[in-house]
């Protein structure tokens, strides 16, 4: 057979098994917007169906003689080539999942399925005791899984490399003790700033359906495509694609706080925008159609969130919006206390819901935790307490209930572990990213002054998106900024912003 | 290896086709209800993939090999137990599947799934040229099904089997030509008739979301319960299960018509109970744990909708709430006039929006063109001008434009060729199941007047529901009703009703 009919075969694998990925992030879609109670039970055994289904596609042993044969031909001979790439990742994914076997991938789609409704009822009544026996079974899963794929130095780095391929621990850490310094200086000056923000301004009435149309607005203007994607309501917002053309996103309304479904829109849309940007129907099911990794996902969706949807330039354009929309809320609040107010840096309990500035130590906080679940340093019954001891070392305020605590994120119930550090790495490639940007882009913060938001999303689909994984995210760092992913532009950035904001 | 355990193996196999077809059924509920226009061609895909793959399942040699061995054992012994039924309709089901090429398969649902997006723009532009390529295609496929299968007679019978297991066209001409002759006598009656009812009284303005409050009390009142379902919104309404727990409906609101709603929610809803009423949790994916036939089906639907939700005895329950709710438009109006004006017959365009009289009308027109196109005495080109010169000779009125006309179902470009007589089987297995519950339950019309709908649910349930598809749809009936299935029921049950409220 020749080279070209085997890519050809290994392309038609691998676009099957995208419809059954695609069939799959519908079953969740589904699951988390409109399913009714009852039918819980089964859909847990049709994800877990369909993941084995995926899994034995991914491992059949042909897969394998494909890769073999194209790793021999001229198709990868240019090492940078993006079929070159998609033979790469593959190889990567296909080593990795022939070492699972098939039950152990449906028990724990069915086990992470089944603890994610018992972690919504965990969260709502408080109750950590609910929740840890469903912790118990996961790390155990996860840990069974990290021995499968086999490790060196902890376990951890075989499950932080399902997310940030290539990532290790080691790497990761280096670059987190940077930040964790830097952070503590500047989250020092931010509390002896002379001045302070009047945060009660975004926590006044905001009627969810007015936040619903602004957020549809910003989300628009944007670029991202509503004739490709829908914004619905969820407990934990997220953003996922069913197939090319169809790329969801959603969002949770506070009628008493404006920013939570804002820029919770704002950055899953940019997370959408990622996924409409790469060329997904060309490379269907292959890994130079899909994301490079979450770190660089995650930078999209910090940078929509923060640099753009958090700068003075983009309200210049939205605040007199906002104030139409909003009239008895923001109807006589100045710009500028508009933009402390958003920009407020308060050591709190919610990840999702945090400032810049803290934001980073909640991630440092569940990197540390999830790390030592399984070392067996930390008993997952103990999870809760040593959470809650740690937070208020890190943060300087004590846990008022689990719900705030360990039980606020859905990662764990849906067996996300080895996920969390990729929140901090984006935001690390956010800044460096959008300090690129201001370089190659001229007039960036007019542009949004103007309301023009298509040069930097342009810029972004050009430089990041259309490439999807045909670079590993410190590959593609590289090549977009010239320079390796260090902490600095991100304290660059916020330093200069806290500055201004709080005048140190 | 004993036949406990090859029927368990049957029962496994049986379990994983029904997980893949909920499967099927989430993505068609999503594909009508909240899928982005982006996003049609990819679910076009999935749902070709997971077709085939069904098929596959179907068609697994070894289904075979474990039906030949439990046909030979102690399993089928009585022929009318709960397991013989699984074993006698699986192979049915098998005998008829394996004749399928897998492509065919994927082909149809291909064709299909496109020709119902297609279905929908030719409809909204009353467009029947751009729909007819898809009808010639859908046509030809068809045929080619049928050819595949093998039939008698002619093709029409091979494609009938599919929705009313063992039915023939034979059968049904028979049954239908007696409806249809006294049909004639009826409506001519009605015509003459001296007393005609105020029909605007359900054409005023019925404010949308208020009609959805009381459509979705109504079908609370009924049993149907939305913590195993939800309804939505369609173009055509329909009912879907995803697996047991989760069985969904939909309908459609008209601001000007009360009708259309409410009725088309108590259908669906009658679709649901019988759907939440089969044993499908302990037979999950076996025949005995889903429903008999599309016929059984359509009488649990046209009971509740007509026999039930056109009864006087429901409005005195129900019209003094109705009144609350739509104050301005039912306020000053009496009980009498109201039930008038729901029941008033009048021929009409739509199918699903027409009368209890001139309903089955409609169906006998799309059998006959329906066997037309598949004998090829009518070519899909002149479809729509036999549909309107048919539909004048009928109903005595011209169809002034096509959506009100031959683009007004979904069954065409949705390959459901041979459904349509199981609507009219249903409307016959409805009346006379319900002469038998009036003998059964005392008071039953009382009962309805006390808002009490669950003494004729259980008798369903009962009688229908939880025998699923242990018994095949004629022998069903003669349990139920001690008859064979006729057409007088159903005219009684109209001469008397119609008589009373038309003064004949």
């Amino acid at each position: 057979m020749s080279s070209k009919k085997s890519y050809e075969e290994l392309k038609e694998r691998f676009k099957k098994i995208a419809l059954l990925g695609g069939t799959s992030s519908l079953l969740g879609w589904d699951e988390r917007t409109y399913m009714p109670r009852g039918g819980a039970n089964v859909r847990a055994e049709q994800l877990a169906l369909v993941a084995g289904m995926i899994h034995e596609e991914v491992t059949d042993p042909r897969v394998g003689e494909l890769l073999s044969e194209l790793e021999q031909s001229d198709l990868v001979k240019d090492a940078d080539s993006i079929d070159a790439a998609n033979v790469r990742e593959i190889r990567h994914w296909y080593g990795k999942k022939i070492k699972l076997p098939k039950d152990l991938v449906e028990e724990e789609k069915k086990v992470t399925t089944l603890a994610q409704g018992e972690w919504v009822t965990a969260r709502k009544n408080n109750d950590f005791k609910a929740f840890q026996p469903w912790l118990e079974k996961i790390v155990a899963l996860k840990l069974k899984i990290a021995d499968a794929y086999g490790w060196e130095g902890e376990p951890y780095n075989a499950l932080l490399d399902d997310y940030e391929p290539g990532a290790t621990v080691k790497d990761v850490e280096a670059t987190f003790a940077g930040l964790r310094d830097d952070l503590v200086v500047l989250l020092g000056k931010i509390k002896g700033a002379p001045k302070k923000p009047d945060v009660s301004i975004v926590e006044r009435d905001y009627d969810v359906k007015l936040q619903r149309i602004f957020g549809e607005a910003v989300a628009g203007a944007m670029g991202y495509d509503f004739a490709n994607g829908r914004l619905d309501i969820t407990t934990h917002p997220f953003c996922t694609t069913i197939g090319p053309g169809d790329t969801r996103i959603t969002t949770r309304y506070n009628p008493k706080r404006l920013n939570d479904a804002l820029f919770g829109t704002m950055h899953e849309a940019g997370h959408g925008l990622y996924e409409m940007g790469t060329e997904s129907e060309k490379n269907f099911g292959m890994p130079a159609g899909e994301a490079a990794s979450l770190g660089i996902h995650e930078s999209q969706s910090r940078m929509w969130e923060n640099q753009v949807g958090r700068s003075k330039s983009f309200w210049k354009y939205f605040f007199p919006q906002a104030q139409r929309i909003f009239r008895d809320s923001l109807g006589d609040v100045k710009l500028d206390d508009f933009y402390g107010a958003i920009n407020n840096v308060q050591p709190s309990y919610i990840r999702v819901e945090a400032d810049e500035a803290t934001y980073n130590l909640h991630i440092l906080l569940r990197f540390e935790l999830e790390r030592a679940l399984l070392t067996g340093d930390l008993k997952p019954a103990d999870a809760a307490s040593e959470w809650n001891s740690r937070f208020e070392k890190y943060f300087g305020i004590k846990v008022d209930c689990h719900a705030n605590g360990c039980l606020q994120d859905v990662h764990w119930s849906a067996g996300l572990i080895g996920y969390f550090p990729t929140y901090t790495l984006g935001n690390l490639y956010s800044a460096q990213f959008f300090a690129q940007a201001k370089k190659d882009i001229p007039n960036l913060y007019d542009q949004f002054e103007n309301g023009q938001f298509s040069p930097l999303r342009e810029w972004l689909r050009e430089k990041i998106h259309r490439h999807g994984g045909r670079y590993r995210a410190t590959v593609l760092g590289k090549k977009v900024t010239g320079e390796s992913l260090s902490h600095k532009p991100l304290i660059d950035y916020m330093t200069a912003k806290f500055g201004e904001i709080y005048g140190f």
